[in-house]
């Protein structure tokens, strides 16, 4: 895997603060925990309201936190007057994510101009074993001049 | 759009209790408003905490959203005694969720032996218009002899 | 299906010189038999040696036309002076392409100022009668300044 | 990555024989380069009747190539008895084809007792320098008691 070289120096507190201003990785309990350039690690802890009906993590929240660690990945890459949005994904379920924690790894394979396209491999964490439970792969777009705070101008559309 | 003939007369009945021991949707606030053979239309009404950084639903609740009506649609069909697995889905997001409702619609295109092949379009309501903010491409799997209700038995895998 | 204001008058010109320039069409027998704005299809006449093991199209026969066709279809919206580059796509295959003619049916589904996602529908037509056997969504983006004539200048990369 | 075990000992013929029944691969010029349990590397070198506009390899034989390796990934894990069918894939181009070979390495990520998800890396070489071009995730279906040979009795349905 090629390291990248940041355009912002402050990546850390910038992925950081992008991540703390969407409030539904809050309301499942995601955490971030690696930042590197090109390079997001995502955890959730199991919570049984998270779950589907067999009592494992619900699909919805491997899908959510694996598109989430791609993003970040993306926008650690990015200039520091740019912003990040998810043009598409998709994600194959490789096995019932059935543990105590969740975990999305997610990398930039190839940083463009305007596009970056990420690969996330999930593993769910059972009695400390760890097991591979989704793969992705999502193309995300680098904005110029965008916040990623609280939108006061309109902002059109996703392409 | 064909319409499509359910091999268990109660479909309707099983997609309510298939939707309903999944926790993680009520979490969401997710609501069932349509069920039919091989067709089924998901809610979400907008809460703060369903943002992301700029207010809007945030896609992984579209995702969840969607792979859930494409997964319900394929439950409509199946037998009574066969659950379904999502096995994987791919989304491309059109436009920005922003709004007061969000409606995951989705509906069977193949229904096969063993795989179902689905697509679900997203909207959002804005002040009651209706933007199409989401597209997926679903392939969801029937288990022949499985319950789809608390787990007693181990599941081994999703394939 | 909405309809599209191209942003060149001479988009069927265009979209049938780019369709023209690219000898791997040719050398599967690829037709253009529709287009409109944000709309082409194209057909492939049914060879031998087009077949996968039991006779029918080959699954990269379909995957090829279909790119081509939401390629194309957002290649007949973009400016005089702007090219078109394939970005990814996923496509469901959904019945056997079984026939004597496959036509793979693209169309826009939202044109942004950069990309253009794209969902196609493929058939294939048996004693006259058409059977759906394939979907793609397409994610195309658009390249100002770019000639997509016999390249003359290096052009980085795809993103 | 995990090394898996073949179900067949003769799984190398097999490939071969799988691979040779399939003409459009020899209408590409596609060669069978690296037959291992769950890993398959597929070649096409450059012809200029394989090319798109800018004289590169075609997204279209890109792609083709990628459900090909992925699908023979696959296909070397099987039962004897049994054959694979492609039911999806999904593929991200990450940098233009151009150079005088092409090379797709699919593998297996996950076995299952119906379907096996494949990853596949496709490199072109130029001057002797590999770049990485796409990446493809694909679900593969295995069809018991199925022949890869010339059909003889009507086979239904992809899924």
């Amino acid at each position: 895997m090629r390291a990248f070289a940041p355009k912002n120096p402050d990546f850390v507190a910038r992925v950081r603060d992008g991540f703390a201003h969407q409030k539904a990785l809050a309301l499942v309990g995601a955490e971030l925990v690696r930042i590197e350039p090109g390079v997001v690690d995502i955890e959730v802890p199991f919570r049984p309201d998270l779950a589907q009906q067999h009592g494992y993590f619900h699909g919805g929240i491997v899908g959510m936190l694996a598109d989430c660690a791609a993003g970040c990945a993306a926008f650690s890459l990015i200039p520091a007057d740019s912003t990040v949005l998810s043009v598409e994904y998709k994600i194959n379920f490789i096995a019932p994510a059935e543990g105590e924690r969740l975990i999305a790894r997610g990398r930039v394979l190839k940083p463009g101009r305007t596009l970056y396209i990420c690969q996330v491999d999930v593993a769910v964490v059972r009695e400390g074993r760890e097991t591979p439970c989704a793969v992705m792969l999502q193309t995300a777009m680098a904005l110029a001049g965008r916040s990623d705070g609280p939108r006061v101008a309109p902002v059109t559309t996703a392409s």
